[in-house]
């Protein structure tokens, strides 16, 4: 098998490991996030989503209030 | 075209309007979300993700130094 294949194979592997988040938002919804995410100077889309679920869940789970 | 006919077609053209929003995340990061959001009492995961896209949003667009 060339590296190439190998290399092919260990990402569709680790891909496939991952958890997919789909959901769909009003269009107007989502020009406000690429507002936002163009303006805090995020350079995909993605990682912008991933910071905004990952300081929500920080917050929820740090709190001594959370439940 | 009975009613339920009618009806389909209706929210079948609102949801093509919609935009999708699909990223993955690594498993032990969903883990997080969802234990985040059950902790927070939230009825869906989707319900979750919008409060936070939107809560990110809204600090970024109503903050002076946002650019």
């Amino acid at each position: 098998m060339p590296y190439d294949e190998k290399s092919k194979q260990r990402i569709i592997k680790y891909l496939e490991k991952l958890k997919e988040i789909r959901f769909r938002v009003k269009p107007d919804e989502y020009a406000r996030y690429e507002a936002a995410a163009r303006r805090a100077g995020y350079p995909s889309m993605r990682q912008f989503y991933l910071d905004a679920l990952n300081e929500k869940t920080d917050a929820i789970l740090n709190s001594e209030n959370g439940d």
